[in-house]
């Protein structure tokens, strides 16, 4: 698969709002689920009674299954850690669960996605050296017994580096994980309410030490100019629930940065939200018309702007790919860039950690 | 176009969660929009401005424009009628409104459907008969003016039948709109959550005094059964929210009555929603996943189950058709009857109130 590539989110086993047509239609080849909320609802044994997860939302495309880690940590309650795994409570209905490495393997394996990912412990941002430290520790001996827990050959299980803000916890995460030689390797715990310039200076403390040959995944990025400066830095895969957020508030990234079709600016405008988008709903329909159907609160609203929003980003993948064979990426990087204005800081943090709190986000 | 036909509901514009190739791809070539609504927002000088209504929500098949007298009196607030008009204020916001029939015309021919309707008055099941009567009387004044307001000859205005649940009444209007010859006519103020003998009774009063080669529309009423009871009595065009509507309880009609999805004996199906069907979500998806997708209220549920929902209202309207051409219509209707359980009519009766009681519903 040519790399940089994104990955649509589709938690709960649906990318929100759209078909598997309509993700191929825009050109997704591999899309991401997760384990923690598929456990939890509706079980993997039902997933596997009927035929794996390809099968049971009829993706027939390519397909990684997040470990569960980061919502253990961030979304259910109560949790607590040891070596042996993590206790939590279901965000659902209160019930107890224990995973430990071995059971996250075993339930991804049961799904069958094509790449796996380790259980990782992701500690939140405030968090002291010390506990980040502990929590990177565990992380290393839970990627090993992820290691000795796989058996499918067919599905390829990747390392996820942690260790938080420190450089030196990043290096030694970094060393440790491709001494265990991984298929592939995922920077995790970043674009957690940190500043961007703190997110790339922990990418460019790793990077280095991940292998040229191996896909270097950064979770949970998906901001067309975080992408850019990422792929600058040596990243392949993305993943982020930004394009498909079901947002009743409209917003929506264009090439001169975030705007919002609930603004009565679009009221009256005829043209497509976006004049130069090929997209299913910029080919049929005037920006009014979308205004209209968000101000009513329709549930066509979402479905219309999930096609625009997801077609942006692939289109964006698909330059970012193209300038790298021309070997012209950094001028078309930082052209894009000089065009874009990216969301203010603060209120980006203050809309993260707003979402980190909430309780019943299914969306990553 | 070839009749009984059924008409899916786009109050707002939009036929909720599906898009216009949807609805073509199941094959319906004709929808309803609501003149009320639209009026309130997005204001139809908007639609106007855009190209009508067709081109605003990119249906190019053909379409009705309800007046918007029903949801004048059922989901407007503090309506005052006299015989100038109705004034009214918007479930939305509160703001103040009157409608005269002439307003009601020239907003219609505005927005450019091909069929339109009068504006009438249609009172609640419970008024005394006086009213009733009135309100009919009215109705009857109203529709005159309709008809003298209208200037496109391109659109066809409909009069619409009223009466309550006196037969007299029923036939007096039939009589007085007859008189004014109207290209079609339409049987207002049923299914309001009477019995459905009484229903079929004031069809049966209405109908023979309705010309033969003119279309006769039963306005709001979709079951299975009443709509093959109502083409036995000479019925030509439904329209219902029944199909649309975005029930997050999961109910939806098969051949044997009605059934949720939510029900967990579909938990485990890998069968689809209804093997015998040929929609996008029964060819893709097993009720299994459809089951999970309303358990998480997932968007995605709302949109395949309406995709379900259409076509099975579409085959029906189908099957209808051919036996009819076939010279077997009676035996089709009473081979449906006899395999199908009506919904309980006192829990039908109770549903219809509440729903006629809600102030935010934006279906019909």
């Amino acid at each position: 698969m040519p790399t940089p590539v994104f990955l649509p989110v589709g938690s709960q086993a649906t990318v929100k709002t759209v078909t598997p047509d309509e993700l191929k239609d825009i050109g997704f080849k591999m899309i991401l689920a997760n384990t923690y909320h598929l456990y939890l609802r509706p079980g993997i044994d039902i997933i596997k009674k009927l035929g794996g997860l390809h099968r049971f939302m009829s993706w027939d495309g390519a397909m990684l299954t997040d470990s569960g880690g980061f919502q253990v940590f961030s979304l259910a309650r109560l949790s607590r850690v040891n070596d042996d795994g993590v206790t939590f409570r279901s965000h659902i209905d209160g019930s107890e669960h224990l995973i430990t490495p071995e059971l996250c393997i075993r339930l991804q394996e049961e799904m069958g996605a094509d790449v796996i990912m380790v259980l990782d412990q992701c500690p939140p941002v405030q968090d002291s050296i010390e506990k980040v430290s502990e929590a990177t520790g565990r992380t290393h001996r839970w990627a090993e017994r992820c290691l000795k827990a796989h058996t499918r050959a067919d599905q390829h299980l990747f390392g996820i580096v942690q260790g938080g803000f420190s450089a030196e916890l990043r290096h030694a995460s970094a060393r440790y994980l491709t001494s265990l030689d991984f298929p592939g390797y995922a920077i995790g715990g970043l674009s957690l309410g940190e500043t961007k310039s703190l997110t790339y200076n922990m990418i460019d403390e790793t990077v280095p030490l991940l292998p040229a040959d191996k896909p270097r995944y950064l979770m949970g990025v998906g901001a067309p100019d975080d992408i850019l400066n990422s792929v600058s830095r040596g990243i392949d895969i993305f993943d982020s629930v930004l394009p498909t957020r079901v947002a009743r508030n409209g917003g929506f990234f264009t090439r001169a940065g975030r705007q919002n079709i609930r603004n009565s600016m679009w009221k009256e405008i005829e043209q497509p939200v976006d004049p130069d988008c090929s997209c299913y709903t910029c080919r049929n329909f005037s920006a009014a018309y979308v205004h209209h159907l968000f101000r009513c609160e329709e549930l066509l609203a979402y479905r219309l702007m999930t096609l625009h929003k997801l077609t942006f980003i692939q289109d964006l993948l698909k330059n970012i790919r193209q300038s790298i064979l021309d070997d012209t990426f950094a001028s078309f990087r930082d052209g894009f860039l000089s065009g874009y204005r990216a969301t203010d800081e603060q209120l980006r943090i203050s809309q993260k950690q707003k979402w980190l709190n909430t309780w019943n986000r299914t969306e990553d």
